[in-house]
């Protein structure tokens, strides 16, 4: 086991835009994505906060992202839009384009945004509770760097390319639903190398095409597997939502689509081919009151909930829980706990300390 | 095994929809159900087309569905609507339902339609290539009577609810997605019982809740477990999937979700509890040409699929394949050489016949 510190929430973050506006983000902007950044360490999501400052940091460092993006819708109708986010920080371009797709639900019932050439947006449940702030129902979907394989494939063709959607109860809070559409995370994996132990069957193949059970076959060179793993268990339904989230995020905005997606961190290799711009997001939102009463919608959401509590529980476990609920009590300890950060990151960001001036400790 | 019989779709069809007739289905309805049960078992979805002709007729008989509903938007919005389908057949509900969400895509971008007060409404593949049809990206959903467990749960409170979602290519077919969010689809449980082989690990539990590989135990108040199966395999991922389609069918429709979703057969259970009207759907409707040219969209889709069936293949495989191509292949054969019907159907339609005195032979 590693050691580690806690930091509250707020140092994080003003570490984390100090070192973006460093590298030429506007002030606001620098906020706003370390906002994002802090939202998935609050929420227990470790692997995507400030655990990946380092690689933000490479990216504007070695000017490989655009840090004064010219954002444009470059297509639109009343429930639509395509935004190319001009090689910016995802965690800039994500809010909004998110932004844009809450405004048209709010004109129109819904909107639908398709973004490309951006880059790595943090969470996907960041922008469902940007929804929820307004009472919407939102959407988010982005792809990722390649690292899962399609069912009966034997190498890395998709990213772990995650759907995230959340509705608002009344007295219960929200059902937030944030998933990639692999079986298991990769930060999962590299845990596991970490702790040198096995990983589950199901999880992953070698770089030969075989299940592996050995977390090393996996980063050397083999892949993980779409949720559902095998035949058997349905793996082609995993595969089939990282494609829907692959076309919609990709196809439909001109970025680059399954392995021809960019590297998130510089130690990747660049594709050798492009079909796009950057990567893609996908965003939606839809107006709960053009479809119901709001009250009467929340208030059934808070039935569905208290319903789905009362399901009788598997042995050995407390019955089911609701999406969401691991996060948001996550977020009620570290709001007043602090983040926990491990060894290996607190160095990562005395690095970019050394490197920026910024001070870190 | 049991006997099995060859018939033209076209027979079925016509047979289908003099029954829906005879129950007082006016004709243009009639043959527009029909045409949604020869869709599936032309496409090789042997469980959904006149497989289950019985129960349409045994509900219809039994007029627990209104063969003349007064199909109405109750709320709107441009880009979204709700429709009450009066306790009409899902099977002429879901197409004229869907039909709005596809007019709106056509005039605003998008069109998302959530429906109540309705019944089992075929696959959800049909209402995407409807959508093919006129070159918008389709979606479909529908919550379905209870069968489900949620994850660490032991007792059945969700339907299959299934996602279905279509992408047109250009010389390439469509990548079509149609997927039930559990694991196995029922009809592989009860192929397994009648065959009394055992079913592959991480498909259902008992009536106790433990993992089961008997048929007989998940049939017997039992429960189908939800994509991805156990925790270590992210089961609850599929759950996840399994409460968004609920809520957007039927939360937001004002329709039964959940376990209170009505039964589609006459020997199920009513449920105790009612929370809205019948059961309910979701469909889905974007205009491609909203977010990019079309003919580069489909350009990209053939890229696409090109790309994924390069993929290495896996040992003991050929490949990974696309969704949407077993179907296809299946609807090319059945096409020519006609739709197998067992010979416990054919019984199945031989009463109905008998009750009915419409010929089958």
């Amino acid at each position: 086991m590693t050691e580690v510190k806690t930091y509250p929430a707020e140092y994080l973050k003003e570490f984390s835009s100090k070192v973006f506006q460093h590298y030429g983000v506007p002030e606001e902007d620098s906020i706003l994505a370390a906002e994002v950044l802090a939202a998935s360490d609050l929420r227990g999501i470790d692997s995507h906060g400030v655990a990946r400052l380092h690689s933000y940091y490479e990216m504007l460092s070695s000017k490989r992202i655009n840090p004064i993006p010219k954002i444009e819708i470059i297509r639109e109708s009343a429930s639509t839009a395509v935004v190319d986010g001009d090689n910016g920080l995802g965690l800039v371009v994500g809010p909004k384009s998110n932004k844009i797709a809450l405004e048209k639900a709010s004109e129109v019932g819904s909107g639908w945004v398709s973004v490309s050439n951006t880059n790595h947006f943090g969470i996907a449940g960041f922008y469902v509770l940007e929804a929820l702030k307004r009472d919407l129902i939102g959407w988010a979907m982005t792809n990722t760097t390649k690292l899962v394989t399609p069912l009966w494939g034997a190498e890395r063709m998709l990213g772990t390319n995650p759907i995230a959607i959340a509705f608002p109860g009344k007295e219960e809070p929200p059902i937030v639903i944030d998933m990639a559409t692999c079986t298991a995370a990769y930060g999962k994996i590299e845990i596991a190398k970490r702790n040198n132990v096995k990983i589950p069957f199901g999880w992953a193949i070698d770089a030969e095409g075989e299940d592996t059970l050995d977390p090393n076959m996996m980063v050397n060179g083999g892949a993980l597997l779409p949720l559902g793993s095998d035949r058997d268990r349905s793996g082609h339904k995993g595969y089939c939502l990282a494609v829907m989230v692959d076309v919609l995020s990709c196809v439909l905005s001109g970025a680059n689509w399954g392995p021809f997606a960019p590297p998130f961190t510089l130690r990747q290799d660049i594709p050798k081919r492009k079909v796009g711009k950057g990567i893609g997001h996908f965003f939606g939102a839809m107006k709960i009151d053009a479809f119901i009463d709001l009250d009467e919608f929340k208030s059934q959401i808070d039935d569905y909930i208290r319903t789905l509590r009362k399901t009788k529980p598997q042995a050995g476990t407390s019955g089911p829980i609701l999406p969401g609920d691991p996060e948001r009590e996550a977020e009620a300890d570290r709001r007043i706990n602090g983040i926990p950060i491990s060894e290996p990151v607190i160095r990562e960001l005395s690095d970019i300390s050394s490197k920026t001036g910024i001070p870190f400790d």
